[in-house]
């Protein structure tokens, strides 16, 4: 049996399952001190004999072996979970292998061994949410190298409608400053969810999307992007970004068929948790 | 013995070296046409007894094994190659291995293993010439999924003082419309060369460079990019861009030391044939 930790900014969801990525059980707690969180968490894991657990983390974290703080989280705006060696404390208690990495590489992971990209060897996952984050399996094995994807702070050139001057306390206007839901709360007063039959809302936000996802496109080449997270809700924004993409890229490189290429999460919400169970399986392999 | 082809656009390297990289014989011939380029490269090989070939060719390429035309150069404007079965063309001659990517993942690929990239497992090549093309290895593996990267096409903010549109057909002022060599020249009337002591060109140079490596760390978050080609002989770019870098990313993101991040190609003008012979090695492996 294989343990998993989807850790997220507001919870913490943990299951046990099998290699396949198949949940048996789980609980879902809310994120607050590692003091608090961890407790809970160890006290479910403690009721079974495992062989490897896989986590997939908020970040920022540190994947980088070669670094001190390796299995950190890093720069997190929530305080207590600053520099938290997360990785070491489970493995002190545990002692088993351990597989570390982002939350949405570990969806990345579980959508391209379980979801919407079964059929390819590569995909991109973003999440448009709260912020926006995405993950990438490249050639079958994680994105990581220095660091890992942070994918949601690329530049973006600004609509030409735009008023808003982006929340993204870093850069600003970057994509996760212009184009996460908090960004379309401001911009035009109200929450995502009351604004679904505003065209231009939902023009503007496809606007920012494609030119990611022709960014993600020519850097990485991947065969599928996933598109998920609250603001993906609106499900008229998966046309209206195929379209723009299409006009943005002006048959610059070959692409899949669209509607292959651009794709809800096959999984749902279970992305996150089957990754850290395949990303646990993987350990032992 | 191993074969190597770097085709680019406006000249063919051809030699025969061995699996370590070494170059033993090299031609150097104009890219014509396919039928008068390709008869002096098979006069060439014809005289040596080869285990594999590796080509790197100028692109767009097809690189998706699923495709009916993989192996083949496709959209270029150079027409006598549009269209042209280059993979075809070299199996069919010699019935043996022949691998095939771009010139720029081949010049990643040669630096990653003999060059300025040897202590890492992934890099990113640039070349600012031209035009603008990178290429990537990543956890030791050349970066190709549904195609391959076309990273000088991404889009970039444009400068405040900017006056110029830019040249790429397909979108005007992407990086390559606005960063490759013609774009300097067309902006400031005269070529790089002549432009040395003028701060302001070199200035806007970094600043979209920079903005293109942000994006590249942020969604591949590479051990090292080399920068190199005709636009990268200004040395004092490569401070420049260091500088312009850090100012944009803003602290987001741990980087590594910066003089180990961005460096110049450490094989010079061979990345390209290094990467295709030990491309060539790779086949039989
Ligand atoms: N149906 C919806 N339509 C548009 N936006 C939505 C919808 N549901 C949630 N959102 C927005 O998505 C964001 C929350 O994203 P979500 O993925 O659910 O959580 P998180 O990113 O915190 O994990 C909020 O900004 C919210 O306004
Ligand atoms: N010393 C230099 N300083 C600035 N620009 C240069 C210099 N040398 C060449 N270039 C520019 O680089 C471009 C040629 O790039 P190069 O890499 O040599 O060839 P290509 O991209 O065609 O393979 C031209 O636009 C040229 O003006
Ligand atoms: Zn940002
Ligand atoms: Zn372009």
């Amino acid at each position: 049996m294989f343990g998993a930790i989807e850790a997220g900014g507001t919870k913490f969801v943990c299951a046990v399952g099998n290699e396949d990525g198949s949940v048996l059980e789980r609980i879902s707690l809310p994120t607050t001190t590692p003091e608090e969180t961890m407790k809970e968490v160890f006290d479910f894991f403690d009721a079974f004999e495992l062989k490897a657990i896989g986590i997939g983390s908020f970040g920022p974290i540190d994947v980088n072996r070669q670094s001190d703080t390796y299995g950190y989280i890093t720069s997190t705006p929530k305080t207590p979970w600053k520099f938290y060696n997360f990785l070491g404390a489970v493995k002190d208690r545990y002692q088993i292998p351990v597989g570390w990495t982002t939350d949405v590489n570990a969806a990345a992971l579980g959508e391209l061994m379980k979801g919407a990209a079964q059929d390819v060897d590569s995909c991109v996952y973003l999440t448009v949410g709260t912020g926006v984050g995405g993950g990438a399996v490249i050639n079958g094995k994680l994105l990581e190298g220095y660091g890992h994807p942070e994918m949601g702070h690329i530049t973006v050139e600004q609509h030409p409608d735009e008023t808003f001057e982006g929340f993204c306390p870093y850069h600003g206007n970057c994509l996760e400053g212009i184009a996460a839901g908090p960004a379309i709360e401001q911009r035009f007063g109200q929450k995502g969810h009351l604004l679904a039959d505003k065209k231009e809302v939902w023009e503007m936000e496809a606007f920012y999307l494609a030119q990611a996802l022709m960014n993600y496109t020519l850097i990485l080449s991947p065969e599928r992007i996933i598109l998920g997270g609250g603001v993906m809700k609106q499900q008229q924004l998966y046309p209206l970004v195929r379209e723009e993409l299409v006009r943005q890229i002006n048959g610059y490189v070959a692409l899949p068929p669209l509607e292959e290429y651009i794709v809800t999460p096959g999984l749902g919400d279970n992305a996150g948790i089957t990754g850290c169970l395949l990303l646990a399986a993987q350990q032992l392999s």
